[in-house]
């Protein structure tokens, strides 16, 4: 592992248990019953414990749209062809995409990150070019990646995370484009969780019941290809860069990089935890920064969720990715940083407290 | 039942179907997998169907909370004094409880109605004075309002959807206040559904164990007193008279009259779902009109949802009312108007569609 990568997991403190704990006794000091705002209360303890602020305070915003290519796209396993990935990037700048027009409501910046995509943008000036190679290998023959390749990608999402800093965000999205996506998520999910690929394995796009056992089998072969030995739950960095995909690499380096600038990071659908998964397995204290933005209706993210200690802010029904979830995840995480620093107390209001 | 309550119902028009059908048309063409905006899809149909409008528009936003006491809390169901009503109505007066935090946030008027509290506001200006009398009465005695007062209340709702309309809201919310009116609200769930109190009471502002089995049974008793024939689901409007509060009868009223204006309200938790299930009975024609904000923790709300086939918006146990939860859905309703109206479609952004 490189040094920086290094560098990062061992700067990664966990969440301040001080702050933590008066945070819970702030609220519980507002004119509420104790505990009724439920997983807002949870949510800006989380907040307080990571920014270790007395007032917290959410400043920047921005999503950081990864984008790259799948060889795993050559064995049939998505129902839309490969260039739209580049068509998707295009759409991205100019405006037009889901995440475009939910990051314009939640008044967040969209980053467009290059970082595999099999395709040349010739100096598009709203593209963030960190293309590592021009899409991950088929890994259904070979790794998807060399190790070099995988640190490259997780250092993207490190430096950029760093750069949110500098750029004042406190809060952000990780999302992701790629045809091809939810079969390397879905082997990364089986893998770390040991639960078996038809489990974690879901429509993606919207295939029907037979595209998606045949999904299923080619990730079952491939990790039996790549990892043989059923007994040894394999080491996480490996797993990504056997069946990950570039995009995802840059996003578990985003969530460590996060993590270690004290960033609050909101994860979307189940490739995004796919990434912020093996982050977690790297540095486990860096849950600290993470938000669970959505649960996506792909089976394997629930059990990924799980696996994680995770518990989703919205259960939408959705599966579009991009961030969508995470970034429509920003308006609960501004609300209960709200209620913390603009409720009136009992004293203050003069409200009787509750009976005991 | 007087004039203006039934002229509301039989002016009420179910969704559209035809612009339904033209909004699901429209969102197909969006560049997205089909059907991958899950709920947003599904709410944003719903609105135009409401709406009646090729380009949907969410103009003003308002949160009528509805405050009033209640007899029953002789009974001992409450862990708050009685007090805390006008306490807390002045705290959303001055503007320091969640509600009206999370209504800056979204942009949403606070209306405050006194419906029936006991206690006077002497001319506060932010105040709407609509007292039908000073609390309903205990209805582990007698009948919580006569006909005259029950359909006065019913009639303060109406009349500010009226003036709603007026100011220019499409999206309204209902919230209330009220201490001991999760148990007039678990009474009407148990009368409306048929299931035992048992399983629709909860913990209210916070009870524990045993004083929620005394809260169980004191509904027991009275919906025997109330209804002795077991056998016969008792009228909706004769539900909300005997058990009912005056602020839920005054929630049923603003959803008949939101529906009548094609107004889109949401409703909160389980006491103002009470007041919308009764207005569903009397007039079911009004789903057209109704989003479900949130999933409240008291257990009776999912079974009075699920009676009436909608689904939550939100998930986040909350049990607070106030309007709490559905102003925060307000979010979710802006986000899948703007997806509807601002997404680039397949055509325009030159993006190849699935393969099928």
């Amino acid at each position: 592992m490189n040094e920086l990568i290094r560098n990062t997991i061992s700067s990664i403190r966990k969440g301040n248990d001080e702050c933590c704990a008066e945070a819970k006794k702030h609220l519980d000091s507002l004119t509420k019953p104790l505990g009724s705002l439920g997983r807002l209360e949870e949510i800006v303890a989380q907040y307080v414990a990571l920014r270790e602020e007395k007032t917290p305070i959410i400043s920047g915003k921005a999503v950081y749209v990864f984008a790259a290519d799948h060889g795993i796209t050559d064995e049939g396993i998505s129902l839309y062809p490969r260039d739209v990935t580049p068509q998707m990037v295009y759409n991205f700048l100019n405006g037009g995409a889901a995440i475009n027009v939910l990051s314009r409501q939640a008044q967040a910046k969209v980053v467009v990150v290059d970082v595999g995509v099999d395709a040349t943008f010739d100096g598009n000036p709203g593209l963030v070019n960190r293309k590592v190679r021009r899409g991950s290998r088929n890994f259904a023959k070979e790794a998807a990646m060399t190790q070099e390749e995988v640190e490259a990608a997780i250092q993207v999402g490190i430096e950029l995370a760093a750069e949110a800093k500098l750029q004042g965000c406190t809060l952000i999205a990780v999302g992701e484009m790629g045809i091809g996506n939810t079969t390397s998520a879905s082997a990364i999910a089986a893998a770390v969780t040991g639960v078996p690929a038809a489990q974690v394995t879901g429509r993606g796009t919207g295939l029907d019941t037979e595209r998606r056992a045949h999904k299923a089998e080619v990730i079952d072969k491939a990790l039996l290809m790549h990892f043989p030995d059923r007994k040894v739950r394999p080491e996480a960095l490996e797993v990504l860069r056997r069946v990950g995909g570039l995009e995802i690499a840059a996003i578990a380096g985003m969530v460590l990089g996060a993590a270690a600038q004290r960033i609050a990071v909101v994860i979307d659908g189940f490739i995004s935890t796919a990434g912020a998964a093996v982050a977690l397995l790297m540095a486990p204290q860096a849950r600290a920064a993470v938000f669970a933005g959505h649960l996506s209706e792909e089976p394997g993210h629930r059990i990924l969720l799980d696996s994680m200690g995770l518990k989703p802010i919205l259960q939408l029904d959705m599966r579009l990715g991009e961030g969508t979830g995470a970034v429509l995840a920003f308006h609960l995480i501004e609300a209960s940083v709200r209620i913390y620093n603009e409720m009136a107390t009992f004293e203050s209001a003069g409200v009787s407290q509750a009976d005991k």
